[in-house]
């Protein structure tokens, strides 16, 4: 995939606006170019019929330059023919503001074609309609309306943020800064008639600037290259924090009324976000919460984290989250335990969680200081918490040590302040520190950060698979006109991908029996009746199970037709099935289908019985890798298939992954094959064996 | 369970402080002295052996009536003494700030257990030692040293808030206060030398004035209060809010060794509050939430919400959030979606979530609180959810006009305010209106307040069952003195509780294998080989399944000694096994065990070949009604066992229940049956069989 050139849309050296007023500087287009006017060294023009004097024209062609980027804040009628105008002249980019479109009717959907058409004949890049535009802070372009007229230039930080959406946009915006979080780039798509929430990602992703990305969407429009900037982040090292809107029923029945895109099962984009190291969060709240630690680039050498708190209560809180999100509350080494117990009373505690007791902290902050010193530079913690409640004077004198020691120490660390003193969380946010007011929040967020870590250790350079031609032609030669593969049909599918399956014979004689025995050759064999009226074959002594060779095939056959014949004297008898002992195991099902958005997914899970009740399936993205398999696979009940001790083995796993990968190769290489499901897989100690598979067909 | 009368300390008609400085006015002592002066009606004593003038007393010996409050905050060394001293004057309560007791060591411990001793040889009410007090603003008490001494009296509101944490008490209140719930009570227990946590929630909760009740604890001292408290709430109606710390392994150690308790499973407290309707929130955060909500006392008519917002995306991940807390995105009813399409722009959308755009807004926001109204007052909405993010004067303005509506509305109603503007906040706040910064928070809320109306209503007076001595007795002549039963003891025990056992018999000889079969009258049955040397006996021919009567059994016994005899001649054969045929069905398991706090305990489950592996269990604390088992079967596999097709019927369930209620009756009789193991509980269309079962003794 090439990354677009997005630079006349968010670089550009010069921009005119059309719809700005000049009598009027409340609206869309006069707010928008005030602001640009502001901060941005490049060349801006207000483009009026009536407008005179410098930095003006009265329409595009008089323009003294082919501007890289024309924005528009005209009423809706009026867009098309501006931004075909611009388009003629050579303009690059466009930033369209005003609503009206897709989501307004037929009328604005179809004007919205045609901006569509008008991008894709020439090119020009087209953001919006019904966007708010973007801040580019680095270069102090301010393309929106939306800010206080008087704002000062925000800090420009190593955050990037996409949404579709404006208004969450400024949900973002709004929130990020009182957090101390410093967005240096902010940028919205709205309808996307031509840039996306993806193009700008992929954009943004190479920029050196930015070090972490979030994005948020309420649609997937372009699944490969959602894929590209997960793979660009994670090869890179810099975080990716997805929030999407539309998880459930509820919320895509909204977004497709509010946006007309498609869905796709949210449990696949969940799947993908873990199979390319995405961070999805659930709420704005949260990606807030974790962008906080992202946006310091500080990174956990372990998973150890030391916990300061002035109140037992508070500890134990502390250490509940810890453990919930994956750190070790570990023993705080003894050189620091005796530092750190000179400067706290009897009954507080230096073990970990450190607790100082309310105490310690009232005769006097140095001390206080000094322990979360002691913590911060302790080989004993990879990472630091810090649970404070201090109120009055005191609150501004604690939070000034602690924005200090921060300040001075490399190691993650959070904080949680409940106090409501605004003047000491300014104090802290605005030097960095992450900052919440609930520790379960707090700590939430450091967790976010060694997962992150661990996908990272886990993303290989392992490339998927090359699709085999001359497979896929042998394998379509087995799919006729049906809707459904035989299951002697799926099975030989199965096969030429690799799988092995249980072997199995349906004849009318007990001779076909013996000989059908003998030709499978996989003694010990189960002998049944086939029979539409006996669901219960075993009760009417209809099944021998463990027979041995041809002889005890041709006794178990005629055994089996005596017993019935007395047993269900009136039960229709199609003959026998000699089928191949599966041995006993782990019954697993796996299987492939195809998703509206991400296309092939590979299914696995517990099987057995109860498959539909325990409805435990992992799943990944077909093309996979051995390693995006066994993540998977490690993901079925809570990790405990492949942990525990009555589980699969490591051994097991691996030939799980190379089934799952070869379902994978299979379901890229053969289009037509809308969905597989292998119920049960049996996993023995000596075999994986396709115990009965159905194919479905396109 | 009798109530304590807590009057004496926490309704006192007159309160001496003892330790209270006559020159350093912010000794804890004094700070609590002024407290209390500044607003309670009743009587006050400072007790300094230098004091003089009104209201002083050099001694105890010498105050002019036995007050009903003793506040003690003398150094450490002298507390035992002053409290015995009190308590020889008669006094009824002591409140002790002191700390260094129980979580300093052992003269501590020795000293904490004096006091206990006194506690219980007096009757005195002890609160503390190393608490911080209490709050009882519906009688102006402030009998604690941890508020600014200028502060004005706080509202007092329906909230009562326990806390045994000092530090965590002052975080609720610093931070309830800024959200507008207004705790009427707050009281902290700290090392509960004498009352605890439950034995204040006890009172609390029968106080007229106390409309919810929330709690957090470290440890769990009286786990029947506990549960007394939980029922308490439920028959009244008062939603009854816990956050327990020491939900982890880290957390409970952090636990131990801060306060010493023990600590049972954490799985066992959930079950317990799932049980007895008690709402369980992860975090502080959460809990605060959550009371904005109940404290309106608005309750829910339905699971219908209507989602007001300005921005498509908004509404889309408020629509997620709204079914993830299972409330329903319910289409707006067409007359109230033409009256709201008069006032927003042919782009928005009025059918749900109401999408009234930014521009609406900016148009004006008399049309905003019309639409608002519209919701509120609509026949399809139960409740309503509210996103907002203005900014500038705007935004109040609009908070205006959305505190108007609340205040006139009943329904239910959450607002997500994500303008940091504090006025705005301040102002919607401070009329009630449920305020969050998050719209995953605002309506995860009004999902409790769901949660909370759906477990009332399956909350029946349904009394436990009455133990059965005689039953206990017969019962007792099984259990000998060995820690396990045998298989066949453990069925004929759980066949005396009224549990199904599948029949089986061990025999020597193919003859008394045919005996067997006729004494236990079950065909079809299964023959097997005995041996422990075949462990795979079907692949031997060791297995004959589905015998349909004796002469059956006697060429089923003879084949298989021939077969085995055959294959593994070298295998030492004890003889065969006759056992009922299972019929196949669903497997589940389900036992008893015995929780450190909460004792015995009831547990179901999915069963199967992967039962470690799936771990999906449900738990009750016995003894249990058919409700309480029906609830926690309910709850199986994320309530797929009972509601999924290839789960169990309506009629398996209330037998499985009948089981789990029977199990509980014999854990509460047996106390002496340390845990029971039954595995599989075979559910097949006519029978609930235990198929196997161990039962272990203490």
């Amino acid at each position: 995939m090439t990354v677009p050139d997005l630079d006349p849309l968010l670089r550009p050296r010069s921009v005119a606006v059309v719809g700005a007023s000049l009598t009027n500087p409340t609206n869309v287009g006069s707010r928008t170019l005030h602001q640009l006017r502001r901060f941005f060294p490049g060349r801006t023009y207000l483009v009026h019929p009536r407008a005179t004097g410098d930095g003006t024209a009265t329409d595009l062609a008089s323009l003294p330059e082919t501007v890289d980027l024309l924005v528009v804040a005209v009423p809706a009628p009026a867009v098309v023919p501006v931004v075909a105008e611009g388009a003629r002249a050579g303009i690059r980019a466009a930033l369209i503001f005003t609503s009206g479109f897709a989501e307004g009717g037929a009328d604005g959907a179809a004007a919205q074609e045609e901006l569509q058409r008008i991008s894709a004949e020439t090119g020009m890049l087209i953001n919006g309609p019904n966007t708010i535009g973007y801040m580019n802070l680095h270069d102090g372009i301010l393309a929106t309306f939306f800010l206080p007229q008087d704002i000062e230039l925000p800090a420009a930080g190593p955050v990037a943020v996409v949404s579709q959406s404006g208004a969450l946009a400024t949900y973002v915006d709004e929130l990020a800064r009182d957090r101390g979080i410093t967005p240096g780039w902010l940028v919205t798509t709205g309808n996307e008639a031509g840039v996306t929430v993806t193009d700008c990602l992929a954009y943004l992703i190479e920029r050196p600037e930015v070090t972490v990305l979030a994005a948020t969407s309420e649609g997937m429009r372009d699944p490969q290259a959602f894929v590209h900037v997960a793979s660009r982040a994670a090869q890179l090292g810099k975080p990716f924090v997805f929030v999407k809107a539309g998880r459930s029923a509820a919320g895509m029945a909204a977004a497709q009324s509010h946006t007309a895109s498609i869905s796709g099962g949210d449990d696949v984009f969940d799947a993908v976000c873990r199979q390319y190291g995405v961070l999805r969060a659930d709420s704005l709240e949260e990606a807030l919460d974790w962008l906080s630690v992202f946006q310091t680039q500080r990174r956990l050498a372990g998973n150890r984290i030391g916990l300061l708190t002035g109140s037992g209560g508070g500890g134990v809180m502390m250490a509940d989250v810890a453990h919930d999100v994956g750190l070790e509350v570990a023993t705080t080494p003894e050189t620091d335990q005796a530092l750190i117990e000179q400067w706290i009373p009897s009954f507080g505690s230096a073990v970990n969680p450190v607790d100082v007791t309310a105490q310690a902290i009232a005769s006097g902050v140095g001390n206080y200081q000094r322990i979360l010193r002691a913590l911060v530079d302790s080989t004993g913690f990879d990472c630091v918490a810090v649970g404070s409640g201090l109120r009055g004077p005191q609150a501004v004198e604690v939070a000034e040590k602690i924005a200090a020691t921060y300040v001075e120490a490399d190691k993650p660390l959070v904080l949680t302040w409940y106090s409501t003193n605004q003047d000491s969380r300014r104090l802290l946010v605005d030097v960095g520190v992450p900052t919440y007011q609930d520790s379960s929040r707090a700590i939430g967020a450091l967790g976010a950060l060694r997962r992150f870590q661990e996908q990272q250790a886990n993303i290989t350079a392992e490339p998927v698979r090359t699709p085999d031609p001359d497979r896929a032609a042998r394998a379509r030669t087995l799919l006729g006109g049906e809707p459904t593969l035989t299951e002697a049909g799926a099975k030989t599918l199965l096969g030429l991908y690799g799988l092995q399956v249980v072997q199995e014979s349906a004849v009318t004689t007990v001779e076909a029996a013996v000989q059908a025995a003998e030709t499978m050759a996989a003694y010990p064999v189960a002998v049944k009746v086939l029979s539409p009226d006996l669901p219960h074959k075993s009760d009417v002594g209809g099944v021998h199970l463990g027979v041995a060779d041809g002889a005890g095939v041709r006794d178990a056959g005629e055994a089996i037709l005596a017993a019935v014949a007395e047993h269900r004297p009136n039960a229709r008898i199609e003959g026998l099935v000699v089928q191949q002992m599966a041995p006993s195991g782990v019954e697993l099902v796996c299987g492939v289908h195809r998703d509206p958005i991400f296309g092939p997914v590979v299914t696995v899970g517990l099987g057995g019985v109860l498959v539909e009740v325990v409805a435990d399936v992992a799943l990944c993205k077909a093309p996979l890798t051995m390693e995006q398999a066994r993540a998977a696979l490690a993901e079925v009940a809570d990790g405990r298939l492949v942990s525990h001790s009555r589980g699969i083995t490591g051994e097991q796993a691996d030939a799980i992954a190379e089934i799952m990968v070869s379902l994978g190769d299979l379901a890229v290489e053969l289009p037509e094959v809308a969905e597989i499901d292998v119920n049960p897989l049996i996993v023995s100690s000596s075999t994986i064996l396709v115990a009965d598979a159905l194919v479905g067909l396109a």
